[in-house]
């Protein structure tokens, strides 16, 4: 335990910023002053609009530095490589593979009082998490990838033992501490691989099934990416921890978020040995921005994550008890009915960080 | 026109030959007597495992020689190269590649009748193509990724400008002969990308917005990948024909089923400049095989697909008239409750066959 964590923040570009400031909020409304120490760095779309500079390197090493580091969103229309892919990606990607935060760590939980866009579901129904692979797999092609005589792309997907093994560790980790699936309670890990047509998700596959004995307790099973992204929407009850490459894991998470009320609802926590940084699944939504209706919740949920894992990192009840709390100041809040405009409610991002600070005071 | 079409047929593995068989009695129910010439070949995984191999040389040339091919479905549990990957994909792969059947057709409607897993979808709001580029892509890779020291796998994904040109002008021509969107009747092309992040879906896209140019009274538009996997489940009625990569096309194309009833109501199309390759997306479904339960719908729809194809191509209208016909047979004996147990309902494979059969006959 230490007296205070120093927190890195990126706000970014959209919405980021409105996400943001309310996850802050309700973090000091959670904690002792001082617990946390916030300190802002520049990145993102915006940014790279200004200087040219998408992340400049002083953030880089602020949030090596830093306890954790907490992001709002970043990416704006225009902003653009000359490779055509995107500027304000660079945060997430470099941090990602410069501070090896290997585990993406994505929950995907139906909150009483949201609807699911999925028919026949009800509450409590849906509750797994996605652990996507972070650091290696088709994003190893980032910035690498090449085109031959301006007519022949290619990019390079890598998966590697080693970065294949800690993965399936850690969802297997992470199913022996939840409940199980919703529909029978059993602690389950699927391997979500393409391993029927090609070699490196066969090798995915072949590494999972040998991690898989090292935990006999845990059911362990396959599904082909293709069925999986058909079962999330026939069965999602089945899942408990479903663990896959990077690629897949970012289709089939937003995929698994639309089922439980949307990006909005949907945390994200990408952690490493020694880092952790901690943004909603959804992007910078610049259509919104500035209006004030920018939905909260998957930022604070982020947040508590961070609590969470700072807590467990350094042995500090303060930081779990207040994570807990502002879990259950969230239930209390979307079960009130406090929904924003993408949950069909019309609560503002300030109505919504008033009620769960209001709660965490009381 | 021609007297008479050879049919290439491949029963396959699972309920392959349960659906297949289903689909050419209703073929010869739609048509005179000697229109369609039936021969079969064998391919899949009980070949493999009987033979050792998945896909004889034979069945390869008769395919090639054929007007058309039918396909049931392939695979079985046990049926696995030394790398790790499926025998039964085999056929489907070798025949896409050595074939060139560039573009995976695979057409995505709620038939009246049908119950989509999604909330408050009316039968109509959904009617779209998903265009697969089905000769390219992260599918490249198929037998020649390597794996280093037993510690680094490696598969590699490329795109041609020849392989986006062509497939993105399919997705405009497909466009404009369809009636739109059913949310507002736009003829709309959506180029589903990963643009944001790397440099063969930047190119993608880039080839892309100028084919686009050609079409001026098509609307086009962009999106990633992991949104596109949301919006499929949170907008359908926004969709008409979607172009995207090959492996990004087999994630959303079982995706999408699974909000029309499942995999059992998706048809595919396979088509080059001279060949065509009709079956189900579904997959061989071993669990249920022999049983008689097997939903023959889609494969059903992929027969039709294969004689619009074969109509067109060689300007015969019997053929388009019979097309024509088993979907009406279809959408009737759907909206009259005639629903396998996969869309929760107890008819048969037969039962299905003798209400289409009788139609047509009618
Ligand atoms: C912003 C982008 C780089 C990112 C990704 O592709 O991983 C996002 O979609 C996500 O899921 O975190
Ligand atoms: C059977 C398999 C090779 C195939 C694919 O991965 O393309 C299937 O999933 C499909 O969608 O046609």
């Amino acid at each position: 335990m230490k007296d205070g964590y120093e927190i890195a923040v990126v706000h970014g570009d959209g919405i980021g910023p409105e996400v943001c400031g309310a996850a802050i909020e309700v973090l000091n409304a959670a904690l002792d002053p001082g617990v946390l120490r916030f300190a802002e760095y520049p990145a993102g779309a915006g940014h790279f609009l200004a200087t040219g500079e998408s992340l400049p390197e002083a953030t880089v090493q602020a949030c090596g530095a830093a306890d954790a580091i907490l992001h709002g969103a970043a990416g704006l229309p225009g902003a653009v490589h000359p490779d055509g892919t995107e500027a304000g990606v660079d945060f997430s990607l470099k941090l990602r593979f410069g501070l090896d935060l290997y585990a993406n760590i994505r929950p995907i939980r139906l909150y009483e009082g949201v609807e699911s866009a999925l028919a026949g579901i009800a509450p409590g129904g849906i509750d797994y998490v996605i652990l996507r692979e972070n650091s290696e797999g088709l994003y190893a092609a980032r910035g690498a990838g090449s085109l031959l005589r301006g007519d022949v792309a290619v990019d390079t997907l890598v998966q590697t033992r080693e970065g294949i093994e800690r993965i399936v560790r850690k969802a297997f980790e992470l199913a022996r501490l939840s409940d199980g699936a919703p529909e029978d309670g059993v602690r389950r890990v699927t391997c979500c691989d393409k391993a029927n047509v090609l070699r490196s998700y066969a090798f995915f596959r072949a590494v999972f099934d040998r991690i898989a004995t090292e935990f006999p307790d845990i059911e362990a099973e396959h599904a082909i990416v293709d069925a999986m992204s058909m079962y999330l929407v026939q069965r999602p009850g089945h899942y408990n921890v479903i663990v896959t490459e990077n690629m897949f894991g970012d289709i089939l998470s937003d995929l698994a978020a639309a089922t439980i009320g949307g990006l909005g609802m949907a945390p994200s926590a990408e952690v490493g040995e020694s880092n952790g940084l901690f943004q909603p699944s959804h992007g910078s939504a610049p259509d919104i921005a500035g209006q004030g209706i920018a939905n909260p919740y998957g930022m604070v949920l982020s947040a508590a994550s961070m609590l969470d894992w700072l807590g467990h990192r350094h042995d500090d009840a303060r930081l779990l008890d207040a994570a807990a709390r502002i879990r259950r100041a969230t239930e209390e809040a979307l079960a009130s009915g406090c929904l924003t405009t993408d949950l069909k409610g019309s609560a503002t991002t300030r109505a919504v960080t008033d009620i769960l600070c209001r709660a965490l005071a009381a």
